[in-house]
């Protein structure tokens, strides 16, 4: 496999943060889609989609946004504490934070006198001695992604998409909709996962159909369940 | 700072999937408690806060369960494919990743006939060679954690804590509550948002009270978002 440095897009540029924007659009558009799903399950009125929709889509969409942040920091903020140990163990008990560099560069292929040369020089400087330890013996990665740009993207993609189920009810409130308000929700939110499963394999050069069809699955299962659990407790409940 | 070996308890040990229990389980009750923030809001019957409530926590909880599982799939499948290209790269532009890993190991002290007696070690083995490239060159770790665990994980916090706010309503519908039903779970809420905040705390070792009002701001926050939103929205549409 080859990377496409030519295909350097938009798109390629922030694949970093597409992961966010899958994860938040598809929660997004399945949170208000369960509250419209749920709500024709149990033959509830347009205007209570139309209230709880938005309630949950802003609600939610901050929730999950600043989780998302929160999270990010939080990972930052435990790479920092283990870093903090490495040196405070570099500082305190030097001889086996050399042995276990020394363990490290044995499986990497080093021996004999070589192996105690790259072990003097890498233990010279103890910014490049952690470092070896935080990566070849913790196995941690310092987060190079921003934790606001992380919770920005989520909140973007959850408002935006999870606007779709919401879009036909609100119209329908200003200019009555002639079709089927239900069904055609049902095919625009699909339209949506499909476009989400689909941008998330074409830059992550998967196959789109794959993309596309796991993410329709996972939002019609989802929406099957809100569907479901609406009718049977409307008939427990109310009925 | 210093470790807590001692302290290699329950919580210790799953440590690694606590960040998905936080995230779990605050987007659980947020939602559930959007429902019923926003029904209150608006002035809907309970009936409708039990209907929504549930099929929002499961229809929610699976999407977002599936969501992070799908989401740690594609960030393996990514790292599988940068893994390739380096394979690809050693076997077809030798001399250009030779390269590379004596820049690498320039910058990390080396010079003069060590830096290439290194530079011959860790290019003997192709696994090796690859493994520095995805590490100091890629930045890139390969995720040790199971996609399924942190699925399961996050549905387990999503349906424990996000089934709080709706708790009491159910109560309810079998035993009538004395009290008043929408502040008990405005505080229960409250008490479950401080547990998981804590929680987070306790075990990456932060303050506990910082950890704890965080958590309770941002719920807070998500809550009054919903209720605010149900009630502005009831005035509009029901009028």
């Amino acid at each position: 496999m080859e990377a496409a440095p030519n295909a350097s897009n938009f798109l390629q540029r922030h694949q970093d943060y597409l992961g966010e924007f899958v994860y938040g659009g598809i929660d997004g558009s399945v949170t208000t889609f369960a509250v419209v799903a749920g709500s024709v399950g149990a033959g509830l009125d347009s205007s209570v989609i139309l209230i709880l929709g938005f309630a949950n889509l802003l609600a939610d969409g901050f929730s999950m946004s600043v989780g998302a942040y929160l999270s990010a920091k939080s990972e930052a903020h435990n790479y920092n504490k283990h870093k903090n140990v490495e040196y405070w163990e570099i500082e305190n008990m030097p001889e086996e934070e050399r042995e276990e560099v020394r363990e490290i560069y044995r499986q990497k292929g080093f021996e004999g006198p070589l192996l105690e040369q790259v072990v003097d020089i890498l233990t010279t400087d103890k910014d490049r001695w952690v470092d070896v330890m935080m990566k070849e013996e913790l196995f941690m990665m310092e987060q190079r992604r921003s934790p606001l740009a992380i919770g920005a993207v989520t909140y973007v993609a959850f408002i935006l998409v999870g606007f779709i189920p919401l879009a036909l009810y609100l119209y329908d409130y200003f200019f009555p909709f002639a079709g089927d308000l239900f069904w055609t929700t049902c095919a625009l939110t699909c339209l949506g996962f499909a476009t989400v499963g689909g941008l998330k394999s074409y830059v992550t050069e998967t196959s789109i159909w794959k993309g596309v069809l796991e993410t329709l699955a996972l939002g019609a299962l989802a929406a099957g369940v809100a569907y479901l659990v609406g009718d049977v407790l409307e008939r427990i409940i109310v009925g």
